[in-house]
């Protein structure tokens, strides 16, 4: 594994890693914060999956989430949103293919061969950080935005056990009637409805629910919020009486000044979940 | 003037508008974060120069700054760092000509026509800010970063009465004795050395001080720390008796990692002096 920066932040490291891939087949690139109490030993993980055209940078920088990690003694760990190189497939729409891996383990042409990102962030990632950081694979939790809320929802409720709780900013939540998902499912897992529905948390909700407490944030100014279905994963937890706040934040939109905003609040919420 | 942008943001509004600019003869961009207090009426202002190779964005994504300002009510301007435009001079290199003005006006051509950064920072967005926004005019703070810092510096002793406080993060603080000043300072201004004299922090301090408190932080680890000469600053303004608090901060380097680890402490201050 290579060293591509380590900076001081708030007391802490924000390291960016680099390492070849068995999952993706590709090198991958991610961004870890560790906060200064992972000089004593092992310490909780917040995943943070990032959207669509987004790298593991965007919310390393634009987030603001290091300053109430520090605050929590969390680490955070970024991963990439896609396998990435001139050898790995893509397309020249941003929703497809390198920055759009939409977290599932693609079965179809040109795809399958690099886009391995379910395995990459549930299985090989993880294994990479806790062998190599201090960080506790017994305490972990996860977000995401967009895209990424989507990838952290469904891999919190199809991993039970994993994730102590679940949290996202403005996430795809039903991708399987979205433009934001059957365009992208249907590339990468061809028409096998039953491998959509493990990848769409509405659905998921509906079958699976989340054994612990998530917490949803939208804008009423989200400029995507018909791809977005909120609606309808509320509509599915709230039947299953799942444990949850969603709430629609009046005046936000779909940026990184959303997510900003409301960073503070996602990691007291875990934290609370962590550190109990 | 045209608005490129307006987002929610910690209960405010971060916006991005351009303006024809008289002073720089050209259009210029700025971000501006607005309090929700701002509302209802005027409120504090708080400047941020940025440094080398910086727009008005760099900050305003990645410094953090607004959940602080808004928490003390106080405006965030972002101006960019130099003219702009396929017709303005320019350099291949980094550090001058297009984000690099050094805020300073160039008396020597090529840069004379476009490069009027201290007229267009201190006189003319001044004057756009307090006629299109909620921004009060008798409370004014600033601070920047690296070459911002220099901005900030020497607006603040060059400009008795007009900012409360000043503040900087790993700030160039002896231009005319540096390669970062040297180089610039020669191009925009040529060999006048009462013009240098007049954009250099160190030799300002020794001559006139700054009527307020000033805050100074720099990281230990900054991998240009000799460029920056803080130092030189330090020792002027502890010979003159300044109020002042300067520190270094150990590990961190010059990054927006840096940066946005003391925002807080940053914005503390000004709002301290800016609410007295």
């Amino acid at each position: 594994m290579e060293t591509i920066s380590e900076n001081a932040c708030f007391g802490g490291v924000q390291g960016v890693y680099r390492h070849a891939s068995d999952a993706t087949g590709c090198d991958m690139t991610f961004g870890l914060f560790l906060p200064a109490e992972a000089k004593e030993g092992p310490v909780p993980v917040l995943w943070y999956l990032s959207g669509l055209t987004c790298t593991h940078e965007n919310a390393m920088t634009k987030a603001g989430a290091q300053a109430h990690a520090a605050e929590q003694g969390l680490a955070l760990v970024f991963p990439d949103t896609s396998p990435r190189g001139d050898d790995v497939a893509n397309d020249d729409a941003f929703d497809l293919g390198q920055g759009a891996g939409f977290y599932v383990n693609a079965t179809r042409d040109p795809w399958a061969k690099h886009y391995q990102m379910w395995d990459y962030v549930t299985e090989e990632l993880p294994r990479i950080l806790t062998a190599n950081f201090a960080v506790d694979e017994e305490r972990q939790a996860i977000t995401g935005h967009s895209m990424g809320g989507h990838g952290a929802l469904t891999a919190a409720m199809r991993l039970p056990g994993r994730f102590r709780s679940v949290s996202a900013f403005s996430p795809i939540c039903h991708p399987s009637r979205s433009d934001w998902g059957r365009k992208q499912f249907t590339a990468y897992l061809g028409e096998d409805r039953d491998a959509w529905a493990r990848h769409d948390a509405t659905l998921l909700m509906e079958a699976e629910g989340f054994d612990g407490p998530m917490l949803i944030d939208t804008g009423t100014k989200d400029q995507f919020l018909d791809l977005l279905m909120p609606e309808a994963l509320a509509a599915a937890a709230l039947k299953r009486r799942q444990q949850a706040t969603i709430r629609m934040q009046p005046g936000y939109d779909h940026s990184y000044f959303f997510v900003s905003s409301f960073m503070a609040d996602h990691v007291d919420f875990h934290a609370e979940a962590l550190w109990a």
